[in-house]
């Protein structure tokens, strides 16, 4: 199903790119800067996966459409994060929703290529997390996925979850927007409730 | 025109290498310290064009002068830089010359790789401040390249104009040496003039 | 003799991915960060090593145990954390194992894959120093390689040791295991006695 995973790997890559420019807009950058973060951010992921499955040409150098799709996002965000309201609680949600679409099809481009099931889990958590970690490592904040709620856990809930569904005989159709329905609730949740994994919060000096 | 590229490539590279180096002297680094920000950053951006471009051996693998040029370059600016009013000044503009080398030299090893034209630019732009990006990340600095003055620009002029009149059918000979220039003098200018681009600067709740 | 090196290997990453699930208990992350920067230490310094000598798949893609012993390491350094008097003190030794074992093993596969002598070297230290790398401008810190004591020297005294024994005539059985213990001597000794290289501390102005 090229047809289905190309659109929606489009429009997470477009997402992706609105939380780099909308992260550009806090730092007060210039236009370039919007491109350049917004390009970064919506590539970044899926460049390392390609890098490393190599099977195949890294996917904006194949398709050029992925780059003029981050350019016109970061433009376009540009010109409407004024109309938003906080930019910071709308770069929350928009990298939630990058992070659901990029972890199912970051799992599913490893299972194409033969990868093995642990390896598909990993490359879809690299997938989603690493254009944002990218943005936020060179931005010198603390990348989003050290915060407090919720985040890799949701990438994994859609990469396993997309892995688990189609061994499990579920079409493709059904499996994929099934998971990043769900990776997405889970970071939805975590960000509207603070829900959290209990942290390392042990000592040697403080045991009795 | 392999001769030529080959040659100007060892020069981009020698820059930036001094470029790390001085950063190393900065941080009060030793002399292994040099070595190592001189070859990250003089041989950095080329690596990720290479990594991409998947179109052959990583250049300082395939020609081993590169990693001595860089270790040659490092180990002079030990020697070199006391003689230097001002490490930091000079840093400026040993990168300033690195960018529009690195600029021209990137969209052209795309476009001989058969790129399209905004994968080449996209290209040398990477080439341009990748390696600079990742000696101010790993230093935890602002990236140099998120400082007010104009930066990507310059990066991208070089790249553009290289791609134009290569397209327009002047031969690369004239080609190269023109658009490089032209990428310096703009960072050139920025750099003394202080020239930039308009920072976004709007929030929705200073709206009327 | 691949069954030797892939066992020191599975040791190797095995001794990363702690210390980097020592750094994680360090910022008291959940059990997933522990695991994600197990893993990003554990792989990283390999990952680039087998990326840039496109001499066949990423280590951990063809080899699926690398990742088990990775996420194993994890979980077992939350469990036994506690039991570890001082978090910061092991995590420097269990990186000096580290470094000791993938300064060799990244040279020797350099080697094996006909990279040149100033190849492989490189290629060594980047392996040894490029997970820590990875770990530390993650969370933020001064990279562990840019400490006052000496670390780059000990990788290469690894590498350079390894290629020049090997060339020397030297079987891999004996190379191997003295190149590794001369590297984590070396950075064992600087631990202890503070061993430093002199620092760069001159400058125009102060000059007479």
């Amino acid at each position: 199903m090229p047809g289905l995973v190309s659109y929606f790997d489009l429009i997470a890559v477009a997402v992706f790119a609105v939380s780099g420019a909308l992260a550009a807009a806090e730092e007060k950058l210039d236009m370039l800067g919007f491109i350049l973060f917004g390009t970064l951010t919506g590539i970044g992921g899926g460049t390392v996966r390609d890098l490393l499955l190599q099977s195949g040409p890294v996917f904006w150098i194949a398709s050029v459409e992925y780059l003029w799709v981050c350019i016109g996002a970061s433009v376009a965000t540009w010109f409407l994060a004024p109309f938003l309201q906080s930019a910071q609680r709308v770069l929350l949600w928009a990298d939630g929703a990058g992070l659901a679409l990029f972890s199912v099809l970051g799992a599913a481009k490893a299972l194409d290529a033969g990868a093995a099931g642990v390896v598909a889990v990993v490359m879809g958590v690299m997938s989603a997390s690493f254009g944002s970690l990218l943005r936020d490592t060179l931005m010198n904040r603390i990348p989003i996925l050290l915060g407090p709620e919720i985040y890799v856990t949701a990438c994994l809930l859609g990469a396993v979850g997309y892995a688990t569904l189609t061994t499990a005989g579920v079409p493709v159709q059904a499996a994929m927007p099934l998971a990043i329905a769900a990776a997405f609730a889970l970071r939805a949740a975590a960000l509207i409730w603070g829900l959290r994994l209990p942290k390392y919060a042990r000592s040697g000096a403080s045991r009795p």
